[in-house]
């Protein structure tokens, strides 16, 4: 018998993507000979080095590059490496970059709050309660201005991200599960602040110094922790405090969303800040003039990857804002619309070949970021809260001089496809719909119409099939057995245009499942943000977890990064590991020539943190799996 | 004509290091059939990756890995990456591994520090005219007791680390060449703190968001800086002010120095700590008397590497501290003598295949910081200031139990090489042998007798000769033409065994040179330390330029690493340029691929900083490159 990705695979044949909108696009691109993803894809396929692909491979020093074996002389590294620690250095180095990332936006975050307190951007404090809860779970005093109570949290957050080992984790103490902080004093994985535990990765990394696999793998879990708690809970509890905990709401999806008509300016990256300010400010008559002034029906918000979910989660759709494009791989697509004038961008992914694009399809390409640049790049605006109307003029200006050179100089071809979505859960969102008690989620999860639920975060990538036909059918696959999935990151925009965040895929799930959400109104995908919301996630699921007085491993959970590609997701997933839970992740990581490591990874850890790796590449057998193990956890806990 | 290289590798065929003690362990490593650095480097020599030599290979995400040519349909990564980004990016990953570990020493430095003032560590304010010194060059006052100012200092110095671009970064304006400030300002490269470019840096190396080669370079330029001044200087004047300013004066080194019949503990790695607890500990009489109780003749403290070099330049010798065994080459052989009892790692290089000499040889292996770990390791102490002495206490007890399994197991053989030194140069020491002033150092170099100065910071490598060999024939070929050497790092320890570090070189010098050092009765080449002292040797040539009140690109010096290995020196190297020197690198770092970095590095670069990488393995012709463009810049001042 075929496997289901046999099957799906022939009928996707010659596809590169499950989203007709991004095929459409990629004829184009074809015809005008434009270099792309996909097809740079294939020619690599051509020429991998199968030393990288099994990890077994350094470049660090001047006495490598060098490449080993198990066997045979060249068992080892010039240094004396082996292969698991090797290996498992290459994955920590990836792991760094991720939590250098993710404490980045964290920073931006913080001192965007700071700047707001001082009264120094656009923004306000648009949810007071939240930051009167932070201050209340931090030891912050809320008998006070609330402007000075943002101020004392940005600093006192920023100074969590760069805490030692002396001082006391406020981040971990308030949000980690209750059962989960021994367990990880124990095993030494209890983190400092982010930055800290940065440094003393970045130096185990140093050529001749940790050479132990499984001490590169401890200061992996104990980076990925100090990574959600210190910086990813505190980022997004902030960007709630300033623009709303996001509440779910129905808002359009894909490439269709774009009309050429208008002055169309795109925000991408992970930050939501200039967009917001952007949305605010284009809402407003004398924009929409000068736009029109121009020769345009108007001036457009539009959201790309992260950001654009960003501003999805938070913000409600009208003329002005009018939605989320697609994921990363959807970019280059999108620019060959001919349709964007200003694409924004502050974070990954920002591809650097798109400058040609920017081109041939006359966009301009601004970096609004400190981290961001492309070839040729012309226009840096590098982030500072402060700047923030001055550089949404700017923009404004780019987008409408922009879209006077495309009139007639390009010809804008948007695919008609348009899907809708419901975005923004959250855990306050889901305790709203439950009468702000988890027992009826419980009562569902314990009569088996929830059989559990499953975790989605991860990017998007081509090594495991077309663009995120390893999501959606996972996805499908999962819901199908009745597994409620909250998904984040490009994965989540995957499963949004795919159609499965909204009420019509309720007939896709299982029956058990479709009951509870024909009841509650809600889609079987719970769409909880970007990747970012990794953090988010966790809290629910900590809440579950307190709420049941039982340990994260104890739970019918799991976590899947069906098509993870860049390195945040490995942050996430080694998180996801020392938090306690079952993480697949496809494609299978670049690890599988160190035989110790993988039987780390995937067997022992387990009986470290509970949690553990799983991989594979099939829909239908990996599904089974989380189905299994689901099953496992529901015996455990006396359920059936 | 032959080349000199030509020459000398005819002579050197079959030698794998420059030095004989090396060659002679070799013989008993390769008998006793020992994986060893020096057959690993011949066997992937064997099956070295184009892609990788060239920079040209990307492992970091899951569309990955990549090689890419110049031209054809491989002519770029999947996400569109080209080879200068490519390139640049990875070696800007070195940087930041190198600027980690950096911080990672000056956060020990500064935690260290605040721990002596709070009365917790066995440590003095062994020098408290510098203390001061420092505190009045930052702002904080003198007036007060020494420990609350250490305090203070150890506050500051740890904070002006992680600050960001909004504070004033006094480090910088303290340390840095009065001409250079406004240079790096209007390039964009003035700094923060150190870790704050580090993560900037880190989260631009990410898939997809910094494409651009030249931005990629300008961060690393800010990088160097920072870790310089916010990080070297800083960790450097602390050690000096805990354990002394060094001071010339004679040492012992190569393998030579070791005692079989003495219980030897070694510190390896760069940092002084726990070695410097050990000394002062190691001549109290209970301890030798606790030795001789199980045999030995007594104990020793045995230096290696750059912790050896810290100790040397500090600590006078005697029967206790003996003195410095080599660079970190030489720590498989050291190991293969059958004398070490215990190895106390701390920083690299601590190579990670020790594990089977330490087996073979019967030595202990102890980790004594939070970044060493080996395969096995069984002793580990991670350091924490207020441990010292606990730490310093398990290490006699371990080397104790160790020499007793040591004698009667290993036959010990000691290579008969012992060599003097005069470690301990400082720009302190310099101007104390000048009288205080620089004006004879101005009259020397105006009169032609010393023609520049050249500094060499750097490792050791195979890549480029056997071990030390391009280091010592490049060094002797400078001071030959009277270019004055300032050395630091596992280079200058190349030096100081190859005795150019000793009185008795000076013959080796040219006429003018000579007459000099004889005056003075200093070596040509002076020992400046380790790579950490990188900031140091800077020092000097700052008080240089800012007495004879010009720029640094018009002095007449050169800056050269002739064995680069590790990711440290590449970061010595990318501040070198920053700071507007000529920076010779030898081996050619792996760019060759990569033809507009190259020619930013090579050429445009001096248009910007005045500084400039030059690259040339044969030490003949980058003596005469040094020596032209020192004999420029001598023209430039209108000197003959």
């Amino acid at each position: 018998m075929k496997s289901m990705s046999e099957t799906v695979l022939e009928k996707t044949e010659g596809r590169v993507s499950y989203h007709d909108s991004v095929e459409e696009m990629l004829v184009r691109i074809r015809e005008d000979g434009m270099s792309n993803v996909f097809d740079r894809y294939q020619a690599q396929e051509k020429i991998r080095c199968k030393f990288c692909l099994q990890g077994l491979t350094c470049q660090q020093c001047s006495q490598g590059p060098c490449r080993i074996n198990e066997k045979g002389e060249q068992d080892r590294g010039v240094c004396g490496i082996g292969p698991d620690a090797m290996a498992m250095r290459k994955l920590l180095l990836q792991n760094i970059m991720g939590a250098g990332t993710y404490s980045h936006h964290a920073y931006e975050a913080f001192r965007t709050l700071k700047a707001t307190g001082e009264g120094k951007t656009p923004f306000k404090i648009k949810e007071p309660e939240k930051l009167q809860w932070m201050c209340e779970k931090l030891g912050i005093t809320t008998d006070q201005d609330l402007n000075k109570m943002a101020i004392q949290l940005a600093e006192l957050l920023e100074h969590q991200q760069q805490i030692g080992v002396e001082e006391k984790n406020l981040m971990v103490e308030a949000f980690a599960p209750k059962k989960r902080k021994q367990v990880w004093r124990d095993l030494n994985i209890y983190p400092a602040g982010t930055v800290h535990e940065e440094q003393n990765c970045v130096a185990s990394c140093l050529t001749n110094v940790d050479g132990n696999y499984a001490s590169l793998a401890l200061k992996a879990l104990r980076l990925g922790l100090a990574t959600i708690y210190n910086s990813q809970i505190g980022l997004e509890m902030v960007q709630d405090i300033l623009f709303g905990t996001p509440q779910p709401h129905e808002v359009d999806v894909d490439l269709g969303i774009m009309c050429p008509e208008h002055v169309n300016i795109v925000f991408n990256g992970h930050q939501p800040w200039i967009g917001a300010a952007m949305i605010e400010r284009a809402r407003s008559s004398d924009v929409q003039e000068k736009a029109r002034a121009a020769g345009a029906k108007g001036l457009r918000v539009v959201g790309s990857i992260e950001t654009g979910q960003e501003l999805l989660q938070r913000f409600e759709m009208d003329d002005v804002f009018v939605g989320l494009m697609g994921n990363w791989m959807a970019i280059e697509p999108l620019l060959a619309t001919g349709t964007v004038d200003v694409l924004a961008m502050e974070e990954n992914c920002s591809p650097p070949a798109i400058d040609m694009y920017a081109e041939k399809y006359q966009a301009t390409l601004v970096s609004i970021s400190t981290i961001i640049d492309i070839p040729g790049l012309q226009h840096k605006f590098p982030y500072d809260p402060s700047e923030t109307d001055k550089i949404v003029e700017a923009l404004i200006d780019l987008a409408i001089d922009n879209f006077k050179k495309r009139k007639g100089k390009v010809t804008p071809q948007v695919p008609q496809y348009k899907a809708k979505a419901i975005a923004g859960f959250s855990t306050e969102a889901v305790l709203g719909a439950l009468g702000n008690k988890l027992d009826p989620l419980v009562e569902v999860i314990a009569a088996g119409k929830i059989k559990g639920v499953v975790a989605l975060a991860n990017c998007s990538t081509l090594r495991n099939g077309p663009q995120d036909w390893n999501t959606v059918n996972l996805t499908k696959q999962l819901i199908k057995k009745d597994i409620l999935v909250v998904a984040g990151g490009c994965g989540n925009h995957a499963l949004e245009v795919a159609g499965l965040c909204n009420l019509d895929s309720i007939k896709e799930a299982g029956s058990g499942l479709q009951e509870i959400c024909s009841a509650l109104k809600i889609p079987p995908v719970l769409s909880f943000g970007t990747c970012t919301d990794t953090g988010r996630i966790s809290m629910l699921v900590t809440a579950l977890a307190d709420h049941l007085d039982v340990d994260i491993p104890q739970l019918p959970i799991a976590v899947t990064a069906p098509e993870w590609m860049e390195q945040k997701a490995t942050i996430d997933g080694v998180f996801a590991v020392a938090y306690g839970a079952y993480t697949h992740l496809s494609p299978t990581p670049f690890i599988t020539g160190a035989p110790q490591l993988v039987k780390l990874l995937t067997e022992d850890v387990e009986g470290l943190t509970g949690g553990k790796v799983a991989v594979g590449d099939d829909p239908v057998e990996v599904a089974n799996a989380i189905e299994a193990h689901i099953v496992a956890k529901r015996k455990g806990l006396g359920l059936h």
